[in-house]
């Protein structure tokens, strides 16, 4: 066993330790009054339902794939099997499967605790302390600090849990070292990637099946207001905002972040590396660009507390200001400890190639470089996800302005600026691929992934701070709190919809790299020195992995229109059967409505999800591992392109609602089109119709593409047989 | 020159013979009363007034663009660009542009004065003749001889320019024979694909900004019905289904026909074709390869010809049955004709390949079963495309019950729709690739391909039927004639909506195939013999490739909206300033409101045109032949997606919107959900939304796919060098 794993093991262990002081510091904090207590305790109880039912479904889905994977060696013989499948993978897929969760499980136990806490710091200093910055700022650190407790958990239980299967395979490697079996180590990601997909799909699902259940029988029907307690959707539809945009986003970001980890390592021992001039043989080369991923996610884990350090014990006088100061920070410090790793623990320069294409000379700075070009193409990729979906830009303005024109013309903008979204992220993207290829080769495309995703634990705590600021203000508003207690909670939440716009472009940036990343890496396992794209295989795998994120899509979308049906029947239901709902008198049944959402998550997401989960050993085992390779690019490019228009989309059109609230738009009479104008209903659907696009359908394509390449790189050794 | 080519000259002078018999047949009709001849003729002027103008564009491209062609060789050197670009090249895509741009002439010009002829051959049978039953036959008589004109011109000119390139190319190579330059002859297909870009592009943006400016304007603001005389936008509508659905698809289809020939003719070359058993030496079979496509787009005409007589000549009591056997009978003489025609052409047996990757033996029936490949596979996307979309099945029928809940609701179905309808026709189409690559390699995809097109002329006649009954349904509307003639065009326009789904499908079928056939055919006239998709720079092309499709359609969407808001402006004006408008005291002026249509039409097309023309040149030219490949397959693999999920997502809302119409949707209750309910408004917003997806953006995709691998095959020996 190598010594430098030490190192991670305490960098995780580091994390875990700003875990527990977080989430003391949480608790530590008051919980309001008994009315705020009652709506903090069902959403509580709503994610914890949820989560519990998300996990037994999980629990038989690990134990059958676990099966699969452990008895395969048994009954098919072939050079590779038993270094792609086999016993020893499927405990690696549990530990990953199990990490996931805990993180998830920990994160949502946290942030569903920390929303009334945070609307309590606000009220205190606007009620008790008569000091409205004073509670600002307490209120931030609250929030901040129950968003970071699911950033820290993503980053330490991701590095830890994969330094403990390194010590397992080493173990079951005997004296060959766990260099010796780099495929069994792979099952690791796969399991935080299955995890993954329940909690972004189900969780998708839940949570836009509750809200578009609540909101069309609610406001539409019935004539209450959102967040009206005689809604009996109310509860699912803020266990829907923790369930999507906490567990859902930390776990997609912590797939990314153990995937584009393993890819490196792959890589290192895929790709032909040889000795470099200040060492004696390749295989010392080897071992250190299998850990240097380990290395620098232990370097980002100190950068992301530092930063978090910054937001909570150093906040500005502006939110958005004293988020982004934590995040720029974090990510100086990053590029830093990236450069200064790099060149501790790799030699002056060394080489990578074959005979047959010539053997091309790399240097550790090449290798820092990828780095910083993921962190910065990263950084690209969320500022234009902001661009076309904020208030503050044309896009989102003239979107807003159209909405005069109606629904139709509403919608078909919205559509119109997620397709234009595609270009400078594409672009970003396809450069700072060229580029690390350039630096450092295909590893150079690993280490980029994991730039982009190596201040993780910093990303996440400032998107998971969102739902709870929105959380807070529904906790206000319920609990008939003052203007300024609102006040605050508003200004938290307005940030979070522009953390949120940011995070989810990140995320399909950095989905689109690790798939990238796995993409190559499965190559380089498995021995495709070229998948020719004039080959008529690749061309079928290219043709159905295209189409792919498409019926993948229309899946989760029928699957949100039925659970938002069953929905409006449940609140039709009680609304009829329960006396005294609308006056007040009695209390609707807000369980059973998380049931059905939970019900509707769960269920909608097996036929897509089996569905990613089978399709690659299919085509690669009948098409062969060249097909397969085409399959996976053809299903990152068009899902990547539809991610980013689904999302943007999405986000576009809530803006341009918001925007319009906002009283920024007038007709040509200069009269204002504000809350209740025809712009405001037209906006208001296209916001419906924003809703799945961008919680649902967008983000699971990031895990639909991961998904698939990750099990593809788990299948490699045996199709290479 | 090879005396073989006598027999596609032949065939293209029968099928102009028939476009005379054709036209003579629709003028020697009466015209109709006074209202009729002045509403027909208006709808010509505007048609008239829109090619113009495009031509005046087009020929500025065309003069342009080939100056650019012509002058290449004189100011860049290097081997391989004298073969790619020059003169030569640039006089086949003369010719290219002016046979595509003759084609649509003839068509447009017939179809727009076939229109009132229709309405009064069934006023005649129903009023004059007391006959119902004749006057449907008769009116069906005069609308599929309108739709043949375009059929027939299309693959008539679309042959005779083809072969009469062929003898320019000839006489310019002299000694050596035409098929010494195979590059010359690419610029033809160029031509052809210019033209429809301003058709297909230009002609969406024309009809759909003017139908979307018409309704918003005319339905909701001064609440006067569609077809109104008294809205100023409405000849331009009527001027738009013709602009859009008989030039638009016409041009789009002859590229597609013309292109597969071109390919095949291309990879006859390209492919490493060695002697058969009955032939002495490998350029016989490869001349042989060359004609075979001409010769079966003339057993095709032949095909397509009987086709028409069939239904003209032998209607049944149905007119969907009567334009079903018709392309039943030209689709079975075609493969028929495919079978007799490649066995006498052909060799026995022959082989295709390389020293390094084995020698394949091919024979005449695997050739042949390549082309029926393509014409099944056509089949069956256009089947697939009417499951999606009509009336008749299951997801339309869901849809149409669903929009009872709402406007939300009815797009994200129809958004769903039309992304779970991209499974069937990909796995068809990849499929009849693969079958068609064991057939006979390449040359078989090629061969597929024009498999596909073989009956053009039948599909474009079916097709361009559709405008021109929903012209007389118009016609019969405002010229206020007998409910009996309505009846008649009713039906003749319900079967035009089926048939129209079919050949949107069909098209973007046929595009898929004919821009795979480019691909192949550039990649092998380049020399390009692997472009590995794990090579950084096809990466790189596959990324930026795969999100054209995706901002080529954002500036459409944003093209039709900018028209139909210049449309809204210059209703409500001449609304204020024409007094009596309303009171039908005054005319509108229509022409103005052409004019508009035309100016946002060109103008909006010229920025994704000018892109889709622009980028594989830079692509090519800066990041290499391969990066231009993974560009071109990146396209076409999100175009088609994308293309399918436009049109059938568009087709699904039109009619789900149908189907409420005719009263077959009713709530809970048993009431029934018509005209004028909630359950309709929803479905007239997911129409309206739908429009541009199924007329503009989806049609406009077949285009830019097949342009941009064009484009690269014209520039393949140049980036050979």
């Amino acid at each position: 066993m190598d010594s430098s794993l030490l190192i991670p093991a305490a960098a995780g262990i580091l994390a875990m330790l700003a875990v527990g002081y977080l989430v003391k510091d949480v608790l530590s904090k008051p919980r309001g009054n008994d009315l705020m207590i009652e709506i903090s305790d069902a959403v509580q109880e709503g994610a914890k339902a949820f989560l519990r039912r998300e996990y037994i479904y999980i629990s038989i889905f690990v134990v059958v794939i676990f099966a699969i994977i452990a008895a395969t060696p048994f009954v098919a013989r072939g050079e590779g099997i038993a270094e792609s499948l086999g016993w020893q993978t499927g405990l690696s897929f549990i530990i990953g499967a199990v990490a996931s969760s805990l993180a998830g499980f920990i994160g949502m136990n946290i942030a569903t605790r920390a929303n009334s806490r945070t609307t309590e710091a606000a009220r205190k200093g606007v009620e008790d302390d008569k000091n409205p910055e004073g509670g600002l700022k307490s209120a931030l650190s609250v929030a901040i600090s129950g968003g970071a407790v699911m950033g820290m958990s993503v980053v330490g239980i991701g590095l830890l849990g994969l330094v403990l299967v390194i010590l397992v395979v080493d173990v079951l490697s005997g004296d060959a070292g766990w260099g010796s079996h780099p495929g069994w180590i792979n099952g690791y990601a796969m399991g935080a990637s299955l995890v993954a997909l329940f909690a972004r799909s189900g969780g998708g699902i839940f949570t836009k099946g509750a809200d578009m259940g609540a909101d069309l029988v609610g406001k539409v029907e019935a004539g209450i207001p959102e967040d009206d307690p005689r809604n009996a959707a109310t509860i699912a539809d803020n266990v829907g905002d923790n369930v999507g945009d906490v567990a859902g986003l930390g776990a997609d970001l912590m797939e990314s972040y153990i995937e584009s980890m393993i890819a490196a390592m792959a890589l290192a021992v895929g790709l032909n590396v040889i000795a470099g001039p200040s060492l004696d043989g390749g295989s010392g080369v080897v071992t250190q660009m299998q850990i240097l991923p380990l290395l620098l996610a232990a370097v980002g884990i100190v950068a992301s507390i530092i930063g978090v350090a910054t937001v909570k014990f150093m906040p500005g006088k502006k939110v958005q200001g004293s988020l982004m100061n934590g995040t720029y920070v974090s990510a100086a410090l990053a590029i830093v400890g990236a450069f200064v790793t790099t060149k501790i623990v790799l030699p002056e320069g060394f080489s990578i190639g074959s005979v047959d294409n010539g053997v091309q000379e790399y240097g550790w700075m090449g290798i820092a470089g990828s780095a910083v070009v993921g962190i910065i193409a990263g950084a690209l990729v969320g500022f234009f996800s902001e661009y076309y979906t904020s208030t503050k830009f044309n896009p989102v303005k003239r979107m807003a302005k159209n909405c005069q024109m109606g629904p139709a013309i509403t919608v078909t903008d919205g559509l119109a600026v997620g397709m234009k979204s595609c270009l400078w992220p594409t672009i970003s993207l396809a450069i700072a691929m060229l580029v690390a290829y350039n630096f450092a080769n295909f590893y150079g495309i690993a280490l980029a992934a994991l730039g982009m995703l190596v201040t993780t634990g910093m990303i996440v705590a400032v998107d998971s701070y969102g739902p709870i600021a929105d959380n807070a203000g529904g906790c206000a508003e319920m609990a008939h709190l003052d203007k300024g207690v609102r006040e605050i909670t508003d200004n938290l939440d307005a940030v979070g919809n522009t953390t949120a716009a940011i995070g989810k472009g990140f995320a399909i940036g950095s989905a689109a790299f690790a798939a990238l990343a796995l993409l190559v890496a499965y190559m380089a396992s498995a021995g495709i020195s070229t998948a020719d794209l004039s080959s008529p295989n690749v061309m079928f795998g290219l043709l159905l992995g295209g189409m792919m994120p498409f019926f993948f899509s229309a899946l989760l979308f029928d699957a949100v229109s039925d659970a938002a049906f069953k929905m409006i029947d449940e609140v039709r239901r009680q609304l009829r059967d329960i006396p005294g709902i609308m006056e007040g008198k009695a209390k609707p049944d807000y369980a059973k409505c998380v049931d059905i959402s939970t019900d509707g998550a769960i269920k909608g997401m097996l036929l897509p999800g089996g569905l990613a989960i089978v399709t690659p050993p299919v085509i690669g085992l009948v098409f062969g591992g060249e097909a397969l390779a085409g399959f996976l690019i053809g299903a990152l490019v068009t899902g990547v392109m539809l991610g980013l228009m689904c999302a943007n989309s999405g986000g576009a059109m809530d803006n341009a609602k918001k925007y319009i609230e906002e009283g920024k738009v007038s007709d040509k009479d200069g009269q204002v089109q504000g809350k209740g104008s025809e712009a405001h209903k037209a906006a208001v659907i296209g916001d419906t119709v924003g809703d799945p696009l961008k919680d649902t359908v967008g983000p699971s394509i990031n895990i639909l593409i991961k998904l698939m390449a990750v099990i593809s790189l788990v299948l490699a050794p045996m199709l290479a047989s």
